[in-house]
């Protein structure tokens, strides 16, 4: 097989080893007649795929015991809800950072489920910064104040997470377990794994078990059932969770979340050299401090130049490359699994490219 | 490989042709260099199999035009919360049946999210048979009647489904796509695919499009989102999709919901007759007119004897056949994808048991 280098802003490359064993034990999971999509969710066979991959996810995370972790279903969006219905009590309020389209979307939903305002909104200066620890508008007693630790689409993300008197939410779903967290700021993060972690299908949140308070609402909507039941109050997405836990196996092997922040670091840095050594070739609109390790956004000095950059990309077997419609321009996603020759072999055509067309 | 015949309740068994053709194709799809579970939903070839899928539900199960199929995720427990968020409008009421333990968990939810009330309960007779048409308690101006086609746990259906002035509303998780189904009387019906569709991870609502209304709710919560977006708003559950796609394929090859009904009937009558048969070794505690045609409950004159009936059935490969713990003895789940043969090999091992027993 020619795998290709792909830079897909999500779902994206997992490790190899991990596709293979996937595949190597798809038709007889561990000798047991039967497939792991056929398996009871109650079979002692799944029971230890959920446990190992609660506790990859606590290790390799660095995740403490004051902490539960749940799996859940309908990705982030479906959190932009139940954050709200879950945190907030009655006469409670929380603070929302609009730092670009991820941000936009929890305030949106948070704002049907809860008394929600603006602690700071991006949109203004195009979503191309972060806000510095000055500018949040915090109201006196805040339940929590969220934040989007990464935004996929903008390529922008928050270096330092605010100092602040009020708990912390993040929705991580672009930058998830590339990064050690303070946990002592936060009572909540989330995020979707199809990115880093694994396939689609699987939410994972991990909340302080101090804030889970006993809310009216339907079993599956209630964090506080979820965690009663280690996630398997019903049928929860087992071959997501199977293969996250195999990637989380993966970056315990590569030295676990400190080792994936290291890379990232590298990594996005080969990129963004190339950006600042083509004399202005390339240009990227992210400030300087809040550009992301994820999503490298960057642009030629024409759409036509845009496009030819992408389609001699593709000849290379470099793809999804393609920025976002709302943003244009390049998108490179790098995340915990890309394999660093990909990234080599993208800086290469970033400068080749450069040369012929400068 | 040796496949055991497995008749766990759910998730349970899929057909061969489906897995092998998953496991040949899962480290390169289509030859685009990478997995299914590594591609963006929003790629061409995934676009194509999310089609497929959508269009293969349609026809398999007989959808007509007038209704919208949504690809969900949080299984029909989050439908439970998201039915009467989503059909209540202010001041609407919706009566359930509560038939078992999904009917009750369907009519406890509910009471969450809207004015629900209870229009026939099963409890006092133990949850052994499905309500007559004559006692159903309906309200006046009712805005739905939601009823649990199958019980999974207590292995009792409804065979007819009742004929009343509101609109129908089917959790069908347990017999989705077994049976052809009356559209004119439903405004919506919902199941997780992990018993006859495929893995665990994606429920699937059909809803009359003229039921579905503007809600003040967070984006994934609403329905009319996910019908605009035609369950691409966010990121779905990709690899179930496309797995419940492909078992569609084979409902297709081998005749439709018509034939998945006739060979439910089929297969459960093998069962239901070696219970018959055996001057009365075994007992369903079933109204004969209310047996599940996929989830075969019954007994033998003792726990000694069960648990006896269970272990020479493992020896003979024959597994997850105990009972739910709330119920006890032994359950055969007998999903679309089950082999005859495995059928035949049950009623084998009961007829051998009997004679030797009784």
């Amino acid at each position: 097989m020619n795998r290709v280098h792909n830079f897909c802003a999500g779902p994206c490359t997992l490790p190899l080893t991990v596709l293979e064993e996937v595949q190597a034990e798809f038709l007889d999971f561990r000798d047991a007649g039967m497939s792991l999509i056929e398996m009871s969710h109650r079979s002692p066979e799944y029971d230890d795929v959920h446990e190992r991959a609660l506790a990859a996810f606590r290790e390799v995370f660095e995740v403490p015991e004051s902490f539960e972790i749940l799996f859940l279903q309908g990705g982030a969006t479906l959190l932009f809800s139940l954050v709200p219905m879950n945190l907030l009590g009655e006469g409670q309020t929380a603070g929302y950072v609009r730092s670009g389209a991820w941000g936009k979307g929890a305030a949106r939903d948070a704002a049907f489920h809860g008394d929600v305002y603006l602690a700071w909104d991006g949109e203004p200066r195009g979503f191309t910064r972060m806000p510095r620890q000055g500018e949040l508008d915090l109201r006196d007693g805040s339940r929590y104040l969220h934040v989007t630790s990464n935004e996929t689409i903008e390529g922008i993300r928050m270096a330092a997470f605010p100092a602040v008197d009020v708990p912390l939410v993040a929705d991580m779903s672009s930058d998830y377990v590339s990064r050690p967290i303070p946990w002592d700021r936060f009572d909540l993060v989330y995020g979707g794994t199809q990115k880093n972690l694994g396939p689609a299908g699987l939410a994972v949140v991990v909340v302080r078990k101090d804030a889970l308070v006993e809310q009216e609402l339907g079993s599956y909507l209630r964090f506080v059932t979820h965690a009663e039941k280690r996630s398997l109050m019903n049928t929860p997405p087992m071959f997501a969770i199977y293969v996250m836990g195999k990637v989380l196996a993966w970056i315990r092997e590569q030295g676990g979340v400190r080792a994936m922040e290291e890379r990232a670091h590298r990594r996005s840095e080969l990129v963004y050299r190339a950006i600042e050594e083509s004399d202005g070739f390339y240009r990227s609109p992210v400030e300087p401090a809040d550009r992301s390790l994820m999503n490298v956004v960057f642009r030629t000095p024409s759409n036509d130049l845009d496009a030819a950059f992408l389609k001699g990309a593709e000849s290379e077997r470099l793809v999804n490359l393609k920025g976002h419609r709302s943003v244009g321009g390049m998108r490179a996603s790098i995340y915990n699994a890309m394999p660093d020759e990909s990234v080599e072999a993208l800086v290469e055509h970033m400068r080749g490219f450069a040369e012929a067309n400068a």
